[in-house]
């Protein structure tokens, strides 16, 4: 059985798999290459060849786990939290220790292989959002998971395991440490200023003006002030709301369309790179923990998207200190040009 | 001028370089190869070539800047930080920027293009391990500076920069933010139980045994029990002490063998893998600064070494929660035979 281990210093959770590769087995996995065409069951007209689909959207009358959807939810083939028994939390010696509980779902964004996500339309990737927005409301009503974690890969460079076009959803019973600090810290912001600080980012954003790539009337893309990597950029709703699926028809049309424009940017002016973005949302509601009890005040929800450009040394992984040899303001300026 | 920011929801401190490289140069940067030997200013004979050197052990009578030296330090030709000039820190709307002050030195740890850390010798291996205590000693001694920031990044999937074996040193204006949650964390534990969280760590270690790896007399080293890694390691002297430049005569020497041993192990089990490794010692001590006044008793220095085996994904860049497909009791086993 995986397990969950707590770093006693950094108090991150890790998993540790069962399985235990060898060291020769990196090797492999480091020169495997994405799978091909003949080889991807996450094609239409394999379904029958993946697990069970959790959720689709599929053309009226067609039966589950065949032809005919436009985007489908599966169980991970190899997942690294399983959905079944309990937490057992307990402590080994002085580390602290309990079952890797949890789901982890892919999402197939089209059943088309070799369509990247900028040139699907945005008809498509609503209902890739959509999917995002049920799966979450289902996921948090397991009262054991805390986080439901939403990201993409796109390209090997961006650690993708597939190259069939995918998201990744994860439910777990931590809430991941990135995100603990980022509601943390905005925790504090509001207490101290009584404002929501991506409310005040925003506000500064458009003051500043040089670092926003686009203003969609629903929502501002821009690359933040102090960016981890070249070419980082954030997607943002205007409208004050803690939660993704909390998000309306109208701004779910909208975000639909400036994502769709903002990669096709990101691949104009970068010539097709690998890329990640992730979905930067609150924690689970159901139950509502005391701890977060001003959550819908003090966050705010937004995406957070990352071309993998730069290869990080042991100066970025031992300090977490990071160099960035392109400035925000030129990368918002080629993006918003592009 | 490179400036300084700080990600107000992190509170992390980024470096922004002023030469902002343009989107085509990022295709060209992760292709470039390390250079190839002929073109290796780091080589012995090619000294008028590199800045001036700012240390060196070396034969009597040679002199600076020519042959005879064994292990040299030299300012970085491509420096972040600025050693002229004040902080100037200052906000910038909601947001706080410093100039980026500092030092950016490269140790060149042979004058033999070619030769690995672990094929060194371990009187090699101790030079280069003086030097950093000789630039921590100095360095250190810069009221504006707060942190020396040493790893040594080994192979292009390392990050490195040069394919000869050199280390980096980087003198902060900041604690990085990595080795600042270390330090805050062992501080809140050491006020909590009053004892020394690496100590109980090593206490633990030697009672579990099964992530011990080697027991050097002085040191030892073990896989961590929630690494972020698979085969990750730490080496951490016995004696409870906060500063790599407080360690004995002893202790180098002791240090020096056991480093050798273990990147050799660390090759023999893995296929000559591309790592780092990071020395986490305390913050500079000159002056002292209040926050810090217990830290000689509740920080313990130690190097963390990590082979760069997997690729990262937006999933592990976006929670900071980590999947570990090697257990770290199976990675010591195979060190520890190795």
């Amino acid at each position: 059985m995986h397990e969950l281990r707590k770093d006693p210093l950094l108090n991150r959770w890790v998993a540790i798999l069962d399985y235990s590769l060898k060291p020769e087995d990196y090797a492999r996995k480091m020169t495997r290459r994405a799978e091909e065409k003949a080889s991807c069951v996450f094609c239409a007209g394999r379904e029958a060849e993946t697990p069970p689909e959790i959720a689709a959207i599929r053309a009226n009358g067609t039966e589950p786990n065949t032809p005919g959807w436009a985007a489908r939810v599966i169980p991970n083939p190899k997942p690294i939290l399983h959905i079944e028994g309990d937490l057992d939390r307990r402590g080994v010696g002085m580390y602290d220790r309990m079952n890797s509980v949890g789901a982890n779902e892919i999402l197939i964004e089209t059943p088309e292989h070799g369509l990247r996500a900028e040139d699907m339309g945005s008809e498509q990737v609503k209902k890739v959002f959509s999917l995002y927005k049920e799966r979450m409301a289902d996921l948090e009503k397991d009262a054991r998971m805390r986080y439901i974690f939403i990201c993409k890969n796109s390209g090997r460079g961006a650690g993708a395991m597939y190259s069939h076009s995918h998201s990744e959803i994860t439910a777990t019973p931590v809430i991941p440490k990135l995100l603990k600090e980022e509601l943390d810290s905005a925790k504090h912001y509001y207490a101290y200023k009584e404002r929501c600080i991506f409310c005040d980012i925003m506000t500064e954003e458009q003051r500043a003006g040089a670092r926003v790539i686009a203003d969609s009337g629903h929502f501002i893309a821009f690359c933040p002030y102090a960016p981890k990597f070249p070419f980082d950029f954030w997607v943002m709703p205007k409208r004050h709301s803690c939660a993704f699926q909390d998000m309306s028809g109208d701004e779910l049309d909208d975000l639909s369309v400036l994502m769709t424009s903002l990669l096709k940017k990101l691949r104009g002016v970068l010539d097709e790179p690998a890329f990640h973005y992730v979905v930067h949302t609150a924690p689970n509601r159901i139950p509502r923990r005391d701890h977060w009890h001003t959550l819908g005040d003090d966050f705010h929800w937004h995406i957070e998207v990352t071309p993998r450009l730069v290869r990080s040394s042991g100066f970025e992984w031992g300090s977490d200190f990071y160099v960035l040899t392109t400035t925000p303001e030129d990368a918002a300026k080629y993006l918003k040009e592009a």
